[in-house]
């Protein structure tokens, strides 16, 4: 039996165009005599659809148009379409009125339905905020086969990889007793730096343990912070892969399931990408180009400061968007050193990119008359820093305004921790592209974009950061050594440890204090700051939830 | 037996102040002969800590500092404190590592411990997110009595009040089994118009329904966007109210249990507020002062518009912070009217704060002309008009910036759903105070205000609103009359009616599908805003979870 996976780029709440991804992805595979058409979680609205799920329109639209999609698709092929179902028992038994499942179509009907068994409810993940589990083993017959069906999380809590279970239920337990032939999982697993290589070990693992094929699909596409890196693949029962679709974009591949062997058979493997540091880039590529598809823009701006947060972002850009389409401003003021220009033009240049010159220095002047008397016998000091980049601020938002363009912001994950950012400032924009990138991986992947030719500038490179919003100023006055604090910070948000524990992995203890304190006084402004593309499995944004008037216990 | 109720302010985190103000209720409570102390939900963490709940190290203090307190506690009296408990089944069941609890302190000792039933996971709450729901029926005895233990939501489910059940068990049901003589819910309930109707319904209710007296316990304070309004009371087995806390400020109330009648016995009751107006406005005062002394602000400062917005929230914070304390800037335009200015002075003397006039013709020159090369044959538009406001906010946080103050945003909630505001200019600000108000309200509360002697100046009330960004503008050239657009944000936001609920409830179809659109294309806009005070059951803030790169399906 022919089996085909169809990895999608859904736009939230876009019914009819994903109806249509849908719809054309099974016209064509039914063509060439593919049986069953796989697609991701909640293929029909997007994941996540968040607080849309509260509207009752909106559910309804949804039933609406599967029911519409069922009568489309050609009938010799059956097809999983994700979406969302009612409750029929949300009032009787004191339930959530929804589940998160999957249909299966086939002749023109809605055939089944399956309900997703385990919700994920940490991280970015809120499902039990609108979802019911589901209460039974899902499975169906195709043909001779036995096919079961696992929603995403429903195969990540098998206590033979993880040592532990996280749900008390273990849904590919209850299929394996049920002598499944095969199990699929319908997936919209976000990307994290590297994550792949976990799925694939714990799918292996699983493969193997209960001696099944499985089919893994996984949604592809960015949506506001949450990149979505497909690389569905395919496991024989001996848990070898034996497809893999494509990263970073939409794919669709075959698959055979040989029904004398009762497994499946050797397909197209991609490889995955070498270097992590690609992976990084290739992901963020994706979450600028589908942010700003899917808000309606097709050009984009940010300013450029000669450093190389804004250089690896202006690297991003152009390669998302086309150098036609990147509007690069530079705007020095009187505390920019010489090669703050000289190393932005240089990128300009290399990149192709259009840009733009501002100099700030008159408006700091109108700014500072206008506020001599009020701050006359202060010292220079935060309050003239950030309206530098205040200025700048405003100038870019100017210019995006004018002329409809999407404003990007430049800061790394080691800035936004620390709050060595100004709010209003460069924190401004529609999207962060490289705010859960810690500093020193930003250097890494630059070095990598440098591989056969110089991208990055050179001096970008090995220059000492600063913000140069004073004279001379440069980030280490402020903060630890690079290396040492991305450590910390890694130690602190990641790992949760504590100050003690930080320290006792060798780190000074006035430091670590000082970090501590520092990432919780910045509360205030990662509160207020533009969706960050997520890369890793603690990022500040939707899944970093933090009270902001606190008083720190340690 | 005589009971007490403490109704405390906590700051999340603040382990060693919260377990101070349980000590010192505590001590004042036993020289009284108070047999029973109650505090509220997590009264010594405060509700909500969200992510720090996923530190071990935090975590381990609380239990460290529930132990110390048991330890200082004077032996005569009885206490309930809100805490946290690992689950010691987390790992062997696959749960959530952690209980939301109660722990009884007694004779030095931590007696028992009590778990939360009902986990609310919708709106502001994640409890799902942290928390395994308790497992058995909570309840002790002490002297004669054998006493019920609800924390919050426990009490939220019983289908005899709501015509139906949100969670499937009802702890006061159980507990009613057991023959309980007194029910105690202890609370961290976060405030919103009326809600206090509604409690005291259900309350009355439920103490009547099952024959028990009920004790209900509520949190007071600020905590970044949720306001805590107290409220605390106590209702006999007939459902009468015997006694009520003061609203918005700490408070201890004593009751007594009366062991032959079975019953509570008569005490103190404060008085509802007379109007909504009255009670919105003290909980944004309470919103105002608990955010600004908890961040450890002592001054504010806001724009002076001369409108009614700015006006209000002026009020508000010349309240919470006392006048000395506020301080007001005037920015105007060659744009602005005359009122504008004469309206603000006005109001600056009416309320007695202090003042500052830095009209910004100059630096809006200053923009013009290092932009008119880029600009050359473009309309003046939107993003002229942003300047303005991004100018203003630029020196509002300049002077925040140099002298320490707290920004007050001042955009009702009417703006903040269609977008008629500027990111990175009027939304500036670390608390936005009236960003959950609909226009109407500000308009009540202002005519409330004024209800002895005029504060909000009258020409404010009367004349049109307008952003005054460019000559002769007024809100109503782009938007529907507030009358009509807060009925339409009201069902829309609240109700979640489609465009044709909400036709069909006699609104006009092309006006509806505009908010509509308006709605969902600001959501950029909110995911950049301050925290804003609640005081409606659907706020934009922590409850509000909305995907911003979405096709609208309508």
């Amino acid at each position: 039996m022919k089996i085909a996976i169809a990895q999608l780029n859904p736009t939230i709440g876009d019914l009819s165009g994903n109806a249509k991804q849908i719809l054309e992805a099974a016209q064509k595979a039914s063509q060439e005599g593919i049986r069953l058409l796989l697609t991701p979680e909640l293929s029909l609205c997007g994941y996540p659809p968040r607080d849309l799920l509260l509207r009752p329109d909106f559910v309804a639209a949804i039933t609406t148009k599967l029911e519409e999609l069922a009568r489309q698709l050609p009938t010799q092929i059956a097809v999983l379409v994700g979406t969302v179902e009612l409750n029929p028992y949300a009032i009787s038994k004191g339930q959530k009125s929804l589940f998160n499942s999957m249909a299966l179509l086939d002749g023109r009907q809605i055939k089944q339905i399956f309900h997703k068994r385990l919700l994920p409810t940490y991280d970015v993940f809120d499902e039990d905020r609108y979802f019911e589990p589901g209460y039974q083993a899902n499975l169906f017959s195709l043909s001779s086969l036995k096919i079961g069906v696992t929603i995403c999380e429903d195969l990540w809590n098998d206590e033979g990889f993880w040592g532990k279970r996280n749900y008390e239920i273990n849904p590919i337990e209850d299929l394996a007793k049920l002598g499944v032939d095969l199990i699929v999982n319908l997936s919209a697993s976000p990307y994290t730096a590297n994550k792949q290589k976990l799925r694939e070990a714990m799918l292996k693992h699983s493969a193997s343990r209960y001696q099944t094929p499985i089919i893994y699909v996984n949604q592809v596409g960015g949506n506001d912070d949450l990149i979505f890196d497909g690389n569905s693949v395919a496991f024989n029962r001996l848990g070898d892969v034996v497809c893999r679709a494509k990263a970073f974009t939409s794919d669709v591949e075959t698959i055979e399931f040989d029904e004398q062997l009762k497994d499946l058979l050797p397909a197209s493997i991609t490889l995955l990408p070498e270097t992590t540091e690609k992976e990084i880039f290739r992901a963020l590529v994706l979450g600028v180009k589908d942010y700003a598809r899917k808000c309606g823009f097709s050009k984009v701006i940010l300013g450029l400061s000669g450093g190389i947060d804004s250089s690896l972002v202006a690297a991003i850009a152009t390669e998302a968007m086309g150098a036609d389409n990147v509007l690069g401003v530079l705007m020095p003021s009187p505390y920019s050193s010489e090669h703050s220009v000289t190393d932005a033009e240089l990128l300009v240049n290399n990149l192709g990119i259009n840009s733009y010159k501002l100099p700030i220095g008159d408006l700091m002047k109108s700014y500072d008359q206008l506020l001599e008397p009020l701050f006359a016998g202060t010292e220079f000091g935060i309050a003239e820093e950030n309206l530098q980049s205040r200025i700048r601020g405003n100038l870019l938002m100017a210019i995006a305004n004018k002329f409809g363009h999407l404003l990007l912001s430049t800061g790394n994950k080691s800035e936004m921790a620390v709050g060595y950012c100004t709010l209003y400032g460069d924190m401004n924009g529609g999207l962060a592209v490289i705010a859960d990138v810690p500093k020193t991986r930003v250097f890494s992947i630059c070095q990598w974009l440098n591989r056969t030719k110089e991208i990055i500038p050179h001096n970008v490179l090995i220059k000492p950061p600063s913000a140069e919003l004073k004279p001379g100023q440069v980030d280490q006055d402020s903060l630890p050594p690079y290396e040492i604090l991305d450590d910390i910070l890694e130690r602190a948000i990641h790992h949760h440890q504590s100050i003690t524990q930080i320290v006792e992995a060798g780190h000074d203890r006035a430091v670590v204090s000082k970090v501590m304190k520092l990432i919780s006084r910045a509360e205030f402004k990662r509160k207020q700051a533009p969706p960050g593309l997520k890369i890793t499995d603690r990022a500040f944004g939707t899944g970093w939830r933090m009270p902001i008037a606190v008083s720190q216990y340690v």
